[in-house]
């Protein structure tokens, strides 16, 4: 039987609160066992770029990442929230790794093609290297993992924190029994995005496809759910998405089934 | 006999300049056997902090860090600077891990007293955790460590960089035997600060307090030397100082020597 490992992702909702992270890294602090922590970026980076004067482009909803842009990225996600988060790990002490995609390795990334959109300094998982991030958890010290890759050639890629935690996942599935569990400012996916109490217990694909096809999962949730389910598909045990009080108790937030 | 051990600090004059930290850090992937490498900041944190506005306070030649000037600092040393330089050691096939004093616990440190200057969140390294660093080199993984720590209370702290080269040399020589290379942007330690030319090849204690007295070692100079001996006391087997053309060539640059 594999060891259990808990592989958590925070969002920037939670990021962008002090007070929240610092709960929620102190709930992570007491999770006993193997644990992972993936982490994305808030609204920090657009402050900073603000503040610098760079003007921050979205297209589809999603941001542009140019040449500044990914120093101001770099500078906050694998600086300032990564080193933050494992100093508040270490008071707890909670033994912790911050890590960048280049650190050992651990995760190659390629940059987005730049059609039919050019997203910039933008980049999607190629490889997480498992023994990298093995060497580690096996020494039971958590990985703290933040959304800036490289591409092997020196070049750091702004990368999509959702996709990592679920790769990262999968990968580790192949060792571990890994639950994978997304935590964000709700208590679950909801039927009613303007009700934070129409929390959906328990979803599997063909329900999320009907969901879709009547308009009642919101934007952002569609690719948090893909990543979801194709985690699933791909060997990690159990997905959970919820608030930073459900995420960690058995019976609450939203559980994502696979259809047999 | 003890495993030899390369620790190299590398100074702001070369990251303020990407072609000359690009090739310092190609020389530097090209070093065989086990290497440690130690940066501070360079000219970067005080243009995004101008850029922030944040006034920049300087007291007896040292820079006061303020609450705000904490958070640059560590999206700087700890984000942009140090992330690139793992990408770039990686792209040469030199596996590398960033690290802040927080990162294992790595370097823990002591806020410095408000009396009798205020340097605001400035700490002084307290304890070096030789395990959780040498975790990496014996992996053969090459630290790359930054002058960011921790108070273990869960508060970063500004730390001089020049001072955890030091302090980290001296903890790992009791399982290393430890070369400790100063890399800035001079070939040495000068006899006279205009001529770039006038190298001292070797100096020990002794000599270094005689040109001192007659006010011949320029200020900025003085507390890397002191770390330089203080070094050399404790432990370390040889120490240097240099450019990045001399400090990895045997014959060239400054070295030092103890008065036995």
């Amino acid at each position: 039987m594999k060891t259990k490992l808990k592989i958590v992702k925070i969002g920037g909702g939670i990021i962008n609160d002090t007070t929240k992270l610092h709960s929620l890294l102190d709930q992570f602090s007491a999770i006993e066992g193997k644990k992972v922590l993936v982490h994305g970026g808030g609204k920090i980076a657009t402050t900073i770029s603000h503040a610098l004067n760079q003007e921050v482009e979205i297209i589809n909803g999603r941001r542009v990442t140019t040449e500044e842009g990914l120093k101001v990225a770099v500078m906050v996600y694998a600086g300032l929230i990564n080193t933050e988060i494992t100093a508040r790990l270490a008071r707890n002490n909670c033994s912790s790794i911050g890590l960048s995609g280049a650190d050992l390795n651990s995760i190659e990334s390629i940059k987005r093609s730049v059609t039919p959109v050019d997203y910039g300094f933008a980049g999607d998982v190629k490889k997480v290297n498992a023994e990298a991030i093995n060497l580690f958890i096996k020494n039971s010290i958590c990985p703290v993992m933040c959304s800036i890759t490289h591409d092997g050639n020196g070049q750091l890629l702004n990368t999509n924190a959702d996709t990592i935690a679920a790769e990262v996942a999968i990968t580790l599935s192949e060792f571990y029994d890994v639950e994978l569990l997304y935590c964000f400012e709700k208590g679950g996916v909801l039927y009613d995005m303007n009700d934070d109490a129409s929390v959906i217990s328990e979803i599997d694909h063909v329900a999320y496809n009907l969901l879709q096809k009547q308009g009642k999962v919101y934007e952002g949730m569609i690719p948090k759910l893909d990543n979801c389910f194709h985690a699933l598909k791909n060997g990690v045990t159990a997905v959970k998405v919820g608030d930073a009080h459900t995420v960690f108790s058995s019976n609450m937030g939203t559980h994502l089934k696979q259809v047999i």
